[in-house]
């Protein structure tokens, strides 16, 4: 055992320094639950639902791109033919770069790369202290501050949460401004309206260069399709205004099985599998390689409540099934997360998160938003749920690098050199793998029951609330060139003087 | 949504039925993280540790009956050719069945069975009320009435937990009366001599009949290794006693890599490997045929503090390696559960015990010890705890039945019959596959907020506090047979006068 003293510098050290965050690589292998015949029955039957059922864009402007591009329409129903699926998905590239603030936190998105970033969307947070709340812009912040301080998340996500004290039609602009004020790793762009995507991509170019970001994305949005079979004006207009900027997409359904979808797992799967793959050909015949993941956000109902259920068996299922999908036709892949239906961060919460996000990681998912803060069907974004789920990312990069195999790994020099009933604490192969060989969750109790009783006997969720406040008062901001922050201020209050609240 | 008043009826008959229990098959792939190649290194490095280190048994008859079969020995160390360890474990079944008191509840062992059973050995229970103490015989028949009543655990396990109110020399006999008395499911024998292994084998002959006994075991019995490469006395004398009375045994190295085993996972691996194969190599010695699991427990210690983690990627990767490693000699495997280094049943023990569960479905293990109820790197077994982990065992077993890709499955009839925006409620789809589309954790919260709040904004535990309460409330034990029970008690209480302490 290491020395008191030791321990407790790297403690500290472990947890002030702001560690650059790396993506870790999969080196083991996907799990995989289908055949090839399997396979290939769920991607025939959604190319019988491309073809024959159709898919609505409720655009005019995405319908006549799509029109241009040869693609069939009854009404606002539109229809494609398996070859002309084949034809423009190929044309996204297989993985990309995003770029981030502080170039050492750019991000790849695709191939064996794995890319964690904070929940996205809750109108609500939640907290130990004040329970559950409208989430403010000060929130936001936090969120992000959060973000940036963890090194196992890569990106600082997008609407993490709702600042509802901000005015709806303005709220885009303070969200990507924080993003870039309060963090150097890379982010996302509004999905709200056409023109607010047009403002972030604006944003952007102010951060990086209208050149730099044709080349290269700054933005990774998130495109929501209203499944069954739909694709409304806002998203559609945030589309079309991001692939004409060459930024990134993640085109996602959002399937709960049972009320948008069939009870089905196959049925929810083939059927979300061709409301993607519709979204991908659109993003490609507007600008062929523009940057564009495959997304699948998949739980089911409670039947008895209607109510949204996470952490589902049913949910796993599909998972794996969609990661599958997302292989088969070469497209970065975005999934999972840590799901919970639970209100607090409590033991209902940790079984439920881990029932989605251990799948996610071995489904060889590229993408995970929601990897740490979701509550309540993510209604909520809990501060504690928060720093708990970061205690468990680690171990997922640990996880990855799969086994070691060569000699030192087998190590039978060790195994020889210890007589039975010895013990293998200082074998010169111990200390040549001392600091690297276990991953250690920095918050969870490892202690005797007498220590941990004498500290105060605290559950995870007290000890969580006692880091996000350590955190926060330890969180200093990434320096932000004076000339651009006075470029982003002038356009963002220029643009809040412009747009007009639609109501 | 179904009606309310068919709802209560529905939750209330789930609630109070005593479902048998059926153990789900394997449906899925294994999750496998080894290549041929990699899997016979780890297969060579244990041929070295067993032909070349050799491993130590602690006993005169078990040395005798080795040295029969040709095994070396230099002082208690024994040395295997992988001839010998070829020869012998291909003797032992692929799968047998255990024998319950109810042949309704009989179990089947290894193929693609999954038998799930509680948490083994804690000297402490756990409980919101009464916090942490030592467990009495009455925790115990606590324990086993609540397994009997869960219809997703189909073995009543063992040591559930020890009860330290009993004299140590004769609370063998109480715990396998207990189990005998309010419990029809399958169970475990006494490992703590050979004589209380005797006394097992007695007891079960007393319900069962020696001569069935000797056909199908009636007991299945976990000898742990103590590792590094060390039988010991006890242990030896038991698994004679039981191999000769040909009933199943689990040979489990236990052990935490960096204090029993390096702490790199391959080398773990190798060696767990090595000590398996010599305690099976002498079950089939002293008596070919008798059924015998493959055990794995494996997790790491703290290098910080010393004690286990439970919960580690550490230990997923050796649990997914020893499972490839049971199916390349044939043999069913024992590993994993919902443990945990917890204290209590919180966020942090949620976490943990997913993290090492969901691998153990993956891996295609056979049999799950400490598969609820595990707290505090099992010191203690928790109330709340084991409610908590019974939530997610019938999730477990939703899953294992894979995907439907049949036409039904795909569902493509109800896709064409809800228009884009529409909602699958109503379909007849849904209407057919209702009952049994999702899997619903009966305790979990799915309400809103408003209502959860309404109902007293109960954490998980505090709901399971309740609901154990509940359970044993509503227990009635199965009829047994006054002639046995007569049978029983008065060979107890024969041993009893006959057994003197060792103090």
């Amino acid at each position: 055992m290491v020395k008191r003293r030791e321990r407790r510098t790297r403690e500290r050290q472990a947890d002030t320094a702001v560690v650059h965050a790396t993506q870790p690589l999969h080196h083991l292998p996907p799990y995989e639950i289908l055949n090839e015949e399997g396979l290939e029955r769920i991607h025939n039957a959604s190319m019988i639902i491309l073809s024959e059922v159709g898919i609505d864009f409720y655009d005019d402007e995405a319908q006549a791109i799509l029109k241009q591009h040869g693609i069939r329409f009854q009404g606002d129903t539109a229809f494609f033919d398996p070859a002309q699926v084949a034809e423009y998905v190929a044309k996204a590239p297989r993985q990309f770069t995003q770029l981030a603030r502080s170039p050492a936190n750019n991000v790849t998105i695709g191939g064996n790369h794995l890319c964690l970033a904070p929940v996205y969307g809750p109108p609500f947070v939640h907290d130990l202290d004040k329970g559950r709340r409208e989430a403010t812009l000060v929130d936001f912040q936090n969120f992000v501050r959060l973000t940036y301080l963890n090194p196992y998340l890569h990106h600082s996500g997008g609407t993490i949460v709702e600042p509802t004290d901000e005015p709806t039609h303005t709220r885009h602009l303070d969200m990507v401004y924080s993003h870039i004020k309060y963090s150097d790793k890379p982010f996302m762009g509004s999905v709200t309206s056409k023109a607010n995507a047009e403002d972030s991509v604006r944003m952007a170019e102010i951060v990086f260069g209208a050149e730099t970001i044709r080349q290269q994305p700054a933005l990774l949005s998130l495109i929501n399709i209203s499944s069954p079979r739909r694709l409304d004006d806002r998203m559609l207009g945030a589309l079309v205004a991001y692939a004409k900027a060459r930024q990134g997409l993640i085109i996602t359904p959002f399937i709960l099985s049972g009320a948008m979808a069939p009870v089905s797992v196959a049925g929810t799967v083939a059927q979300l599998n061709a409301e993607a793959l519709a979204g991908i050909v659109l993003t490609q015949m507007i600008n062929a390689g523009t940057p564009v993941v495959y997304g699948a956000f998949q739980t089911n109902i409670d039947l008895q409540s209607g109510a949204p259920v996470f952490g589902s068996p049913e949910s796993q299922l599909a998972l794996y099934a969609s990661a599958q999908l997302a292989r088969r036709y070469g497209l970065p892949f975005r999934s999972g997360g840590m799901f919970a239906s639970s209100k607090i961060p409590d033991a209902q919460a940790a079984y439920e998160s881990v029932m989605v996000m251990l799948p996610t990681v071995l489904a060889r998912v590229n993408f995970v938003l929601h990897a740490a803060g979701w509550l309540e069907n993510g209604l909520t974004a809990g501060y504690e749920k928060f720093v708990l789920d970061c205690q468990l990312l680690g171990s997922f990069h640990k996880y990855m690098q799969g086994l070691d195999l060569s000699d030192e790994g087998l190590a039978l020099d060790a195994i020889r050199e210890v007589p039975p009933g010895g013990h293998h604490l200082g074998t010169d192969h111990t200390m040549r793998h001392f600091r690297h060989a276990f991953y250690r969750s920095p918050l969870f109790d490892y202690n005797s029951f007498e220590q941990w009783a004498e500290d105060g006997a605290q559950p995870a969720d007290q000890k969580a609330n006692a880091e996000w406040k350590r955190l926060l008062k330890s969180y200093e901001a990434p320096s932000l060139d004076p000339a651009i922050d006075e470029a982003l201020v002038a356009f963002m209050t220029r643009r809040k003087g412009e747009i007009k609240p639609e109501y």
